[in-house]
């Protein structure tokens, strides 16, 4: 077993870097915050005797030597940056556990045939540069890391640039380590294990998501002066279209999403008609053909919306994963883990992305959930408790121990 | 008759004063740009023999002696300060127009009884503080001056602040003087003097406004592992209510507007379903009792609207004012210089707020509206031509002369 009061301390200390406004977190990637978060990572780690890795895209890998020189080491981690007003533990009890279990396996003296890496992924939020996930689908030969590096954040400030600024630039070549198998401890982020009652997620497969940045132009105008009649309001053809996106993921059963999260209005002030509006529309599923179907009536709909306003509209795909299988051989790792710790568990499909969905491309992954309360994440009341943290990182040690001895 | 180029002239030189991205200004008050604008203009009136007053809210006075020196000062005037995106024309036309006349009158060797004082009011546009039309309201008593100091920018700075910052904080009280009469020449910022193919717009009447902050609260949640029926969506919450506002507005006939301009979304997260908006919604019509009926209609509809789906609202009046009848001597000393000078002309309603609203509650006031292309206003492309903004001024300078000599 692993030391839950350790790993809730560790977990503390962390939600110190980059404070949040409500008891959660600010530590958006490739902040100074972030830079804080990744020096404290690195000094936990060479305490716990480990060598940290650094790839150029700032994917942190620390390495705990495994007995046998030619065996590929078993990955585990997750990521350390937050949401602008996010939780303590989204991302950050992935890499934390990971850590823990390396400690206990120091204290026990246990040893494995192939090396344990824990792995800190660099942006996998997407909110400061879109798309989620970034730097782990760079690493799976997903996206291209020129590509990736230009990506820019809503001040125009580059993915790139801010990674050279805060010093977290490695020399290594992203994607270069092959791993024997990659595990991602992961709270649940959705309702489905608290209300079940059941200690432990076991991971069989992630939805699918497509992210359509919507552009709707009209004209700016005296909001007192201008007639109704003459109006090309965006902000109305938004309106029309948010609700579209509402009925539609409904209308697709009760496993599908949809929402606009990011809403930016211009030139934004009170008594200007607005001429422009840019948001991102969120579908999920863990269905590809319900995906394609809900952004395609989307487009459909909403073009229809905004020809009938005389406003023009764009769309562009500005992320996008389709739903994931995970590799039976972990996942069943994962299941008898859970088993032989005498927790209780429960199939289950992640509702959100994670590095462990591109991963899944490129060695044989799994993932291992906790609850959390009421469901909440991406907010800074997100909680969880010792105990499901604990009973998470015992799963992880188990599963990873099982995989790294033969 | 004044002089069209000089007048041309120094609207160009004045545009180029904070500079918008596609052919306007962005010369938002109490900025840097803002304090050079201001710079330029009292160097001219200057260069035009007038002394320059300053209260303690930034209102600039520029003084052309009358021979009387019992008689009170005929004042001109409106605001040099734009909208984010905003035009060459709105507010500058006034005062470079009153500029315009103190020129002329000194090249024919003009004398008044009264004095004749060209006025920059602060902060009428209402974008950066709100309300609208600020520093008149204080002056017209309608507005406490503590209380319009202590007016927020988005980013927290002050009124009062950002006016010591920028240096342009004058000694003399708010609201001392006393005017003999007030004229207001503008652009229409709509469509119907071009239409009707008119000069000059006789503006006999103002529409009313009301500004209501509306505050959404939800619950910030994750956009995939959030089931539908457990979301909170704020953002959804104000699409509905905009729709309302867009209902309401043409359900209340031809002479009713209403529309949101400003839209803020929080945490504006493309992964984080909206926990909290806040959006202002501008109604007006020329009929106070409309107004009052649209505002009212829209709180009940959009608490209907958020109850139905366990949201939080909240109003807060963040500007107002009610519809304005002009002075009758002052409406006809306007229509009679028009007719005088063989201008087109036709009366109007005032689709916009104007400082000379608030300044009619403590002295004689009309306004001059010049024609502007397509009606458009509040955004970069607003023009006008050089014979259109002659005519305003001519006018000015008739009705001025006619109201200062007796
Ligand atoms: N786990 C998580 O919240 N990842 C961010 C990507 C997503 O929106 O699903
Ligand atoms: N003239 C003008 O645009 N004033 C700003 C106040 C308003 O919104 O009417």
């Amino acid at each position: 077993r692993i030391n839950g009061d350790r790993l809730w301390d560790s977990l503390m200390d962390m939600a110190k870097i980059g404070p949040g406004v409500a008891g959660g977190n600010n530590r958006q990637t490739l902040t100074d915050a972030d830079a804080e978060g990744r020096a404290l990572f690195q000094s936990w780690c060479e305490d716990a005797g480990c060598a940290m890795g650094l790839d150029a895209l700032g994917n942190m890998f620390a390495t705990r030597a495994g007995t046998d020189p030619d065996a590929l080491p078993v990955y585990v981690g997750s990521h350390l940056d937050t949401q602008p007003t996010g939780g303590k533990y989204d991302g950050v009890l992935g890499v934390l556990g990971g850590l823990e279990i390396l400690r206990t396996m120091n204290d026990l003296g246990i040893k494995t045939k192939h090396p344990i890496v824990v792995t800190n992924w660099t942006n996998e939020e997407g909110t400061r540069f879109a798309p989620a996930m970034l730097a782990s689908g760079v690493f799976a030969g997903v996206h291209d890391q020129a590509w990736a590096e230009a990506r820019e954040d809503a001040k125009g400030k580059t993915f790139g640039a801010e990674l050279d600024r805060i010093g977290w630039r490695g020399e290594e070549p992203v994607g270069a380590r092959k791993m024997h198998a990659f595990f991602e401890l992961h709270i649940e982020q959705g309702p489905i294990l608290e209300a079940e009652g059941k200690d432990i997620g076991v991971v069989t497969h992630g939805q699918g998501l497509s992210w359509t940045e919507v552009t709707i132009t009209g004209k700016d105008a005296h909001t007192g002066s201008t007639p109704m009649p003459m109006r090309r309001n965006a902000g109305l053809g938004m309106a029309r279209v948010l609700e579209a996106v509402e009925e539609i993921a409904w209308a697709h059963g009760p496993h599908a999403v949809g929402a606009a999260g990011h809403i930016d209005v211009y030139p934004n002030s009170r008594n200007v008609i607005p001429g422009k509006v840019v948001f991102t529309v969120d579908f999920r599923s863990p269905d590809l053909a319900v995906i394609t179907d809900m952004v395609a009536q989307m487009k459909a709909r909403a073009r229809a919306i905004c020809d009938d306003m005389e406003l023009e509209i764009a769309f562009e795909q500005v992320g996008g994963f389709d739903p994931v299988t995970f590799d039976p051989a972990c996942v069943s790792a994962v299941r008898s883990a859970a088993e032989r710790l005498g927790y209780s568990h429960m199939n289950i499909i992640s509702g959100a992305g994670h590095d462990a969905c591109w991963i899944n491309q490129v060695a044989p992954t799994a993932m291992i959930m906790c609850p959390c309360v009421d469901g909440l994440s991406h907010n800074e009341a997100e909680e969880i408790s010792k105990e499901w943290a604990a009973a998470g990182a015992d799963v992880l040690m188990h599963a990873v121990v099982e995989t790294a001895v033969i």
